[in-house]
């Protein structure tokens, strides 16, 4: 995976796509958090509130890792997860959309 | 301090004036949150909030304290910073609420 090269554009495209899935997640974070923070009635919905954006925050920030050795797996991951979308993709070389989709659908 | 004594109705005080200060500090954080959360509008205002509530929980779980050995250091604390009202100490010895006060004027 390590050898795939990225040609400028490749990399343009890439960096779009990441972020464009990053904000469709944080968005959905946001939602849900305005949905618990609505809900809350105790002190302990609010410790649970914290709790929640810890895991929250943790998992986000080891998913989005943009290093090239490791960024079909973060877009196959993306893909499956529905953070990206194929369209998303367009601008990549075949070979790695179609490795990308091979490992979204392990 | 370790030395006074909390007779059973002066612990049935303590206890409700503790409870109810703390019930005050997190409704106003609940209300700050909203507020935050309402305002919200990058995914850099998420992780803001999680950094806000980690600050405050670890504030509030240090401030809280319920030995007996500290209450009434506690107690001044929170008439200080107004989670506690004089009238909640109604119940209290006079030494301890004159304790109180005095080092919340401190």
């Amino acid at each position: 995976m390590n050898a795939l090269k990225w040609s400028k554009a490749e990399k343009v495209t890439a960096k779009q796509a990441f972020d464009t899935a990053y904000q469709r997640e944080c968005e959905a974070l946001a939602r849900k958090l305005k949905e618990m923070v609505a809900a809350a009635r105790e002190p302990v919905d609010i410790w649970r509130i914290h709790d929640f954006l810890t895991t929250q925050r943790k998992q986000i920030d080891e998913k989005y890792d943009y290093r090239y050795s490791v960024l079909i797996l973060v877009f196959a991951r993306l893909l499956r997860e529905g953070w990206l979308k194929e369209a998303d993709l367009e601008g990549l070389g075949e070979d790695k959309v179609e490795k990308i989709k091979y490992l979204a659908n392990r």
